[in-house]
């Protein structure tokens, strides 16, 4: 009889074993061929710039990282108002999101040259190895997440060994949960500035190459293509990391906090609960690792094919997933185990339904990107308008799918189809594993969206090594495919961040009720004074019901406070939006002033006999992002301790549901409008409605320009807020008590 | 020794005294010289433009109401699950708000030749016409709704005149509060249409003749010209005026009702709450008169002191409700009178800072407007990515200052600083009562709002009858005015909806209070079974604390249906949002292309030899509005309702609250974006930035035409949207409670 012991240990070997494939599949991309010295020296470029930058976020991050950890010290040994493990679990969590993110754009870095030279032999040639390069960022991430996660585990349960079981659980899923908040932190940062790097390079090598100059794009005589092209790792691949690095931690360390709460009364049943998350997460691990395996073409694939390929693999995992989890389960002998795998089924299939209307608004020949790139033949204003227009109506199947979802994963775990809160915490317990069922693939969804900014260099790679047209011919193809996973991508993040971000408020409430035992262990208090009117014995609110909890606290829709943190959360979701659109805008300036200066100043640019220089355009776009990012960081991560301060526990609620429900609404509205301008500028380069260089694609390149912020910067940084913002809640849940008792 | 019932007798007088000033003011107004030949063709074929145009919206309106009523009269009198009066007070609802668009609007189409003839003579007398017209809409909104109020109160009195006095309250504010569904739904069409038709308008006019032909704004060859102006009236007066004669309705009900339950316990108090908006509102009413009397200028008055003059009566009648409604809540003798009087100030302030806010966001010499037409000089990409950064970042003033206004008037009204839930009831009354003090300065602010499109509409018929430039310089003088007012009275517009909703979302609550007693009278069930965990007594029911009354029905945040209602919410505006721009879009096409047909087929247009056929361009903007207005209004009416029969009530209240805190801030967001653009625009014309005709002016003109549909038409309809949605349910709470039961 296998026992759950013995299970756990499935999870450092599903991570050693996605750490081993990177490693492997890294060094057999570096032993291909980077191709000719010109393009060596490009790739080099691109490289150290990336690494440059990298290099100037993790000093300011280190800042940031230093500053938190003093005062986390401060408040857990000197206050001893919170968790004593909270300073190395906000480190670790940083750490490791962070050297994710490096190891995942070194090997993006040193992918696109080879790439570039391989599609000099064969468009399946080029696909392998884009593909296989993004699966090392993919694997890293699972890998490096489980490792950390079971490290964690591992330590806490022998450190709490004497405590009773089912206390012990609920100790160490809470302390885990605040390493997401590191994590996470890390995210905001690579998001927040990894996007304004980015689109500042890519709106200021637009608007002065394209536009004014009249270049292509790539085009080695533009001072900014390499910055762009830089731009594309940092924000694309590192970013991209970051987010479903915290969405994979988030997922599973809510659900295992809402495990443990759940099955609190059967000791047994808990510590299933506890590492069923896990175990699921590894499962996904090492099907994923069979998905990789299944993306092949043969040689001579056309485009159709390719796009075949990495259906394939994601279908299939998603599908080996569905079935190894039901004898997984059946394994660990969970209760209910068909509830929850159901949980899990629907995790998976509201990724997919989300990644197909994301689809469904932004591919180039669907019916919304033509309804734009008509509304071109009148002018750029027509543009924007229907763009957004059609972007925000494109809100309704995301929204309504993680609804239906989200109730499906409740009734389906909880067994109790009327909510009647009897069983809310198994229902909470439910939606976190749908996050988590959602994310089993990351593995293999976030090679196909590394792959995206991969083969996007290597088109830069050969534009401006000049190759042969029919090589930039294969990259385009390759690229093309890049964008269409990149839009399913941006849709799968931001439905997992929305999932993810549920399940975090849920397990709010359990950090809520250990702060409030830890301060009565402290203080030796055994009444909760919660307001004027109400009290509480602490002895009753460890084994509370979450309805009575909610009904303690006063987190009903009708106390102000609540209704307050609503309106703010709502307001923040705009004003981090608006702040890191102007980031962009700022930085953008900032480059096409400088372009502008160096077509100026260093004759012979235009004409090729020059060479500009490069790196002082991404040397302005790391300032710019650098000195960009701290504001909104700042502000992510202060109103939700201010809420908590001023407006106590049903502020905090208000907070983290209003920028819940508008952040996300306010995230695929601009992921999509950004999307589908994109795809309409390409559908009239295709010959459509006028064609390249017409009024029409003129107007197009200014609905894109627009809508470059929107999908790669502001959009994607919202996920990271609305996850943020829980875990910074989460986090200093010990202070939202102790304010509200002193 | 006054009692309360002699006070009541303010209300109708203070009706009738704003009728009979509106009937002078336009008398006064028609008896003035119309000008010469053209200048009373114009303006007879812009009367005749709105007038056709709204005879068609009516027509549309009628025929929903009627399917409206019909369904009423079935569950009121087949069903027994609706209050038997809401048929009646639906249609008297509509019907006061329509009428009261009607006349504004017949105001502004007689008064806008006339303003521009006095301009020919002085500034001064042209000001002097087009405000006290426009005191004729402000005039006519608050005394008809006042009238319908203070009629359907002393029927109801009479009717349940045999009824315990607090019953007798409660049962007679809660129907009442029925009635402004009527006014909700006749306002959505006014907006939504309105918007519609002008931005279809404005937007064709600008695309063809402004940019394409190269004619300048309001020039008679352009065909569209016409509709334009006429759009003028039907977007910024009919719909402004239907959309504050909701909320300035929606305020004084939901307050009373919120009223007659803080005092249940005590019926003398009851009535002295229940009457108090109502008096507030007519003492409002008496001080604005004496505002629009202060606003004179002495001949030959720059524009500053026009400015002066405007703000001199609202600052006026504002200190004055400020003193003279403390001394109005002594003579009434409400408990706490002092506790009432602060909310009404907070309104009053709230109001004021909203409004300069979106001054100084909006207005062409500040700092945002400044850096947006700074922003052309690198095209129409940056000057739209600006615009969207400072409206979203503008939403912080407008909800920090509705955040605190609400906490304020809470604690001021109740008491309860520390919101225990205790003194609930009395706090929400607390909100209400800040919305009428809001709008107690109805009467003048909808006047200065009038004014705007009526000088807007002497400007274009100055031009249209070719007079001397220096008429035209005045009628620009009084729009720049109009212009600023406007942008206030946007902000002002949002803000009271803001809390008008507010206030409905908590008089809800009493509505379904009220139809439980009702289903229990009906079936002699005296337990009511809210789900299969909780039944409460009837009995009860009537008497619970708010608290617990959020308690029976589980409205606690962690309830998956109210997070479920607060996504589908926060989608529902975007995807209003993006359904009206989509139609402004689609209308402003087919205005685009009839424009073009016509300087194509009609020879001699441009050289002014022929006369372009203006009628078809107001056809086709109005059958545009006319089609495009009816899938958002479904939408709105349908989603609550939908929402009541899946997710029950604690589904209807997520949606209100998700609906309100989103489509607040986006609102704000959409008005101040387009606000600014249009400013942006108007201060590169000044000489800055390049000046008119320059390449950064035509980016600015793109910018501005975005922000049309924004600033005009989707921005505004989310105003009625999170009243609607709240009336919606108010009105079918009975049907909830009913599916509930089934």
């Amino acid at each position: 009889m296998i026992t759950i012991q013995d299970l756990f240990w499935l999870i450092p070997s599903a991570s050693v074993l996605a750490l081993i494939f990177a490693g492997i599949f890294f060094y057999r991309m570096k032993a291909q061929d980077e191709g000719n010295e010109v393009m060596k020296m490009i790739a080099r470029h691109v490289r150290s710039g990336a690494m440059a930058y990298l290099r100037q976020q993790y000093k300011i991050v280190a800042i940031f990282f230093v500053l938190i950890t003093v005062v986390f010290a401060f408040l857990a040994y000197c206050l001893h108002i919170q968790n004593p493990w909270v300073p190395f679990a906000f480190i670790s969590g940083g750490f490791f999101s962070g050297l994710a993110g490096y190891i995942g754009m070194k090997t993006a870095t040193y992918a696109s040259g080879r790439v570039a030279n391989a599609c000099r032999h064969s468009l399946d040639a080029g696909l392998q190895i884009a593909f296989r390069s993004g699966a090392v960022l993919g694997l890293t991430v699972v890998g490096l997440a489980m490792l950390d996660i079971g490290a964690w585990y591992w330590v806490l349960d022998w450190f709490y060994g004497d405590m009773e079981l089912s206390m012990r659980l609920v100790v160490i899923t809470t302390t885990m949960l605040t390493f997401g908040m590191g994590a996470s932190l890390q995210a905001l940062f690579a998001r927040v500035g990894g996007g304004i790097f980015t689109k500042a390079a890519d709106v200021g090598a637009d608007l002065v190459g394209k536009v004014e100059a009249g270049i292509p794009e790539d085009d080695p005589r533009n001072p900014a293509t390499i910055a762009d092209n830089v731009g594309d790792n940092v924000g694309d691949v590192a970013g991209m990391g970051a987010d479903l690095y915290e969405s994979y931690c988030g997922s599973i360390l809510a659900s295992a906090a809402l495990g443990a709460a759940a099955y609190m009364a059967v000791p047994e049943m808990a510590i299933k609960a506890v590492l069923t998350p896990m175990l699921i997460a590894a499962l996904g691990t090492i099907l994923s690792l069979l998905g990789v395996y299944a993306v092949r073409v043969k040689r001579g694939a056309s485009q159709t094919e390719l796009m075949a390929a990495l259906n394939r693999g994601i279908n299939l995992s998603s599908f080996l997933i569905a079935i190894a989890s039901a004898f997984l389960l059946q394994l660990i002998g969970l209760d209910n185990w068909a509830g929850i795998w159901g949980a899990i089924v629907t995790g998976l299939a509201v990724g997919i339904v989300i990644g197909k209307s994301t689809e469904h608004y932004t591919s180039h020949d669907s019916y919304p990107c033509r309804k734009i790139a008509h509304s071109a033949k009148t002018g750029p204003a027509t543009v924007i308008i229907s763009g957004i227009g059609i972007g925000m109506i494109s809100t309704c199947i995301p929204v309504i799918t993680v609804v239906v979802g989200t109730v499906l994963a409740y009734g389906l775990a909880s067994g109790d189809w009327h909510f009647t809160g009897a069983e809310m915490s198994k229902g909470l317990y439910g939606i976190g594993i749908a996050a988590v069922g959602m994310l089993s693939t990351l593995g293999l969804t976030l090679a196909t969206d590394a792959y995206g900014p991969i083969s996007d260099n290597a088109g830069g790679n050969a534009e401006m090594s000049k190759l042969d047209p029919e090589v930039r011919r294969r990259t385009d193809a390759l690229d093309a495919l890049g964008n269409t996973t990149a839009a399913t991508g941006k849709g799968f993040a931001i439905g997992s961040a929305a999932l993810t971000a549920l399940a975090l408020l849920a397990s709010y409430i359990e950090e809520l009720k250990i702060s409030i035992l830890h301060w009565s262990e402290a203080t030796g208090n055994t009444i909760y004074k919660i307001n004027d009117a109400v009290s509480v014995e602490v002895s009753k609110i460890s084994t509370a019901s979450l309805s009575d909890f909610m009904g303690y606290f006063q987190v009903t829709l009708m106390n102000p406070k609540v209704l307050m943190g609503l309106f703010v959360g709502a307001m923040m979701s705009f004003m981090f939006c608006g702040l890191t659109m102007n980031a962009v805008g700022r930085a953008a300036e900032k480059m096409v002033k400088e372009v502008r200066r160096q077509f100026k100043e260093i004759k012979g640019i235009l004409t090729g006999e020059a060479e500009p220089d490069y790196v002082r355009c991404v040397e302005i776009s790391t300032a710019g992002a650098q000195h960009e990012m701290i504001w909104p960081s700042v502000l992510a991560v202060i109103t939700p301790i201010c809420m908590g301060i001023v407006f106590g526990v049903p502020g905090v609620f208000g907070l983290l549901a209003g920028g819940l429900a508008s952040g996300f609404v306010l995230a695929v509205f601009m992921a999509n409008s950004g999307g589908a301008w994109d795809n309409a500028k390409k559908y009239i380069e295709q010959g459509h409605v006028g064609g390249k260089g017409s009024e029409s694609h003129k107007a197009a390149v200014i609905g894109d320009t627009v809508g470059d912020p929107f999908k790669d910067t502001s959009g994607p940084s919202l996920n990271i807020l609305i996850k943020l913002m829980s875990m910074v809640a989460i986090v200093t849940a010990g202070v939202n008590i102790a304010v509200t008792l002193f």
